[in-house]
């Protein structure tokens, strides 16, 4: 970062003083994620330029990272000459992000300036859905055959690696193209010459089919320790593979839309400060009308019970201290699910063990934050009623919500929805209900009350 | 997972069988995770004979990876000679891991089986702080010099590869053993065999200190798609590296402690099932009390207002929607800067610059959920008081709760904790005191009511 903001005055600079041979020595070693941080701070008349002075490799993963409508800007500015080149040198996978995100009139244009080859391989990859394995993989890949030697294999990979992402792992696969193992260069360089890659190689892969979610082959290299992820069709036949930075990618992402959906907002696809205001409004005042809406139905509760309220204001005290517990304790119970979910541990077929075991915590919580509820209320009113209500109020309400928390994201991923929504804003507002309801049937018989 | 529930009976069966070659062919190209899960299911003295069984790699992995008191349940039941073999098997980062965990007497007997050198590799690491880039790299790697050929540096990768965790890519360093550059076995392969190192070498590389957070190569890897991240002591020597595998389950970890802190508790340091019911129980409890004890403060606030309640019982319908829609706001503006922070794109410089930003978005935010709270407000009690009290109030609040969120994860960054506390159960406990002070005191004025 700090490097940026040296180079950049420098830079500009030298571009205005046309200076291209020292430009060019500025930029050359860039990092590609340097570049692109130099290449957002610039204006297009000096990205168009310093997109010609970077290494072919480097402006294509640069192009690849750049917001689409910026991508769309350059695109025009530059020669048929250097976007053919572009498209090229760029992985069939992030061709496919790039082509993805811009007008199918301009998709249009670009495919005719690549090769056929390429070209189809990309139009593959666009058909299957977004964040599925399929449109993340690459079709370039090692394949070997298990009757193959060591030798034979390490001299198959001199020959073709050059034009694959991944070198580091070959795939064998029979003569139907079903995949039946994998062994890594490493294996190859150090057995001996002669033998069998069938003997040497890691037999039963793990693999992900295309349109398995991408989560899928992310966890699976965490958990297996993979380079790559290879992904079959439906009859098993190797297609492609996804390579450990776009998988780590993946991993980043999801984290993010996890932790954004947790809090009550769709995520960004840009960063904080590159998000305009107005799109940060947008994202979050829908959520925040909606539940707002949604607590209109605790007002509705106040307001029936207003003849209760009158005759015992100090029941009052405790409904912040009441609503706040049952919320903080369904995220808790939410958020362990959600977890379990999200890596794979928890399946929906486990939801009675879920229960049973929340069940059990749900009622030791009740019984401690109740009792000391009850203690709190007792000093505040000085009335040994406020205890007996306050804490049956907080062990029901407790005990409820640990249950609401537990179980409502596994409803949702029944449903098909993301779980992670459930959690935060969303439980809390759905507490804030429970726990009146419970709080005033309870106050009503402690207070021997009637409704209004 | 469903596999290992089918091979579990079966394995057990022949196990007391004693038929110990079927045994081992089910074993035998199990994945190491797999593995695991297996042994997690079996009794201790099953777990005995199937690390018997297991490839040597395998049981290494699948040992790392045991909680550690039925690692050292089992240290106690294996022979000498199994368990050296064990602890020569794991990388030295691994093995750190390990013996880290188990009580110093324990740690000091295994030492003595290992030979000395792993020995001396493992204490240094063990002498780096916990969750440091020191502590989970290996000082096992590959290093060669700038004026070798691409020829020479694939021979002695051939030569010394062997012993190495990672040889995918070689650290070109000085003769004061400086850190110049990184090649890639990729790049010695397909360059002309007589070309220099240093003309081929990527120079300048990423690098990350002995003392830096783990997130840090983590993020470096992401962000620069490495196998492996540099790990230098203060004076630029390469003291380590660190593996992309090591780095993955960095990130899933972080992104796990993120997500639970955020829901106002302790991660936990095994899955959800494995982690005892009493164990949640406590890691829960604590937080709950905590915030219910701050929420007497919002109790405070309302018994203060007690006469304000009675004469104004309305009043009270709108105290859950205002509290929650703050502290939605809040969590909203808490996470987008907590993402920033971890994602380095905010830094606490950016602070005003992330005020104003919330401010202008706050305004907004306030100023459309005040219009809808006054009319809702105005419908529940046909007073056209309570519209402009709760409009006001609304406005008043969503705003602070914007900038109380976007700022507190910076304070709590500058004070030394992690970031993510501050959202959810926290700031919405803070935002309900805020709220019902901006509440009644905006109620007091639009009603003309006096305090007690």
């Amino acid at each position: 970062m700090d490097e940026i903001r040296e180079i950049l005055p420098k830079l500009q600079e030298t571009i205005r003083q046309k200076d291209w041979r020292t430009a060019n020595a500025m930029v050359a070693d860039l990092h590609p994620p340097d570049a692109l941080e130099l290449i957002l701070e610039m204006d297009t008349s000096e990205r168009v330029i310093v997109f010609r002075l970077l290494k072919k490799q480097t402006a294509a993963e640069v192009f690849t990272d750049l917001p689409p409508d910026q991508q769309q800007i350059l695109l025009e500015l530059f020669t048929e000459k250097q976007t053919a080149e572009l498209l090229e040198e760029m992985d069939p996978d992030d061709r496919a992000e790039v082509l993805d995100e811009l007008p199918a009139g301009v998709v249009k244009e670009l495919l005719k300036a690549i090769s056929p080859a390429e070209r189809e391989m990309t139009a593959k990859l666009l058909g299957y859905p977004e964040g599925s394995a399929g449109r993340i993989m690459t079709p370039e890949f090692l394949e070997v055959r298990p009757n193959m030697t060591a030798a034979e294999a390490i001299q198959y990979v001199r020959r073709v690696g050059p034009n694959k992402e991944l070198i580091y792992i070959c795939y064998v696969i029979s003569p139907h193209r079903k995949l039946k193992g994998t062994i890594s260069l490493r294996e190859l360089l150090f057995a001996p010459p002669e033998s069998k890659v069938s003997d040497i190689m890691t037999p039963n892969p793990i693999r992900v089919y295309t349109h398995d979610d991408q989560e899928e082959p992310a966890n699976a290299a965490v958990k297996y320790d993979l380079l790559a992820v290879p992904v079959v069709d439906t009859e098993e036949r190797l297609v492609g593979v996804i390579t450990i930075d776009d998988l780590t990618d993946v991993l980043a992402e999801e984290a993010s839309e996890d932790v954004y959906r947790m809090a009550g907002m769709e995520e960004l696809s840009e960063s904080y400060f590159n998000t305009r205001a107005g799109t940060l409004f947008q994202r979050r005042v829908i959520w925040l009308l909606l539940l707002m809406v949604a607590q209109t139905i605790s007002g509705g509760i106040l307001k029936y019970h207003e003849a209760s309220l009158s005759a015992v204001v100090a029941l009052v005290f405790f409904l912040p201290m009441l609503a706040g517990s049952a919320g903080n304790t369904a995220t808790q119970s939410a958020v362990l699910v959600i977890r379990g979910l999200a890596v794979g541990e928890i399946d929906l077929r486990a939801l009675w063990r879920v229960i049973l075991r929340e069940s059990g915590i749900g009622i030791a919580l009740g019984v401690i934050l109740g009792l000391v509820g009850g203690i709190i209320a007792y000093f505040f009113g000085n009335d040994p009623r406020l205890f007996v209500a306050v804490s049956i109020a907080f062990m029901l309400s407790i005990f409820t919500a640990n249950i609401v928390g537990a179980v409502l994201p596994m409803l949702f991923k029944r449903l098909g929805f993301d779980p992670a929504i459930t959690s935060g804003p969303a439980i809390t507002t759905i507490l804030d209900i429970t726990s009146l309801t419970i709080y005033f049937a309870v106050a009503q018989a402690v207070f021997n009350l009637s409704t209004a």
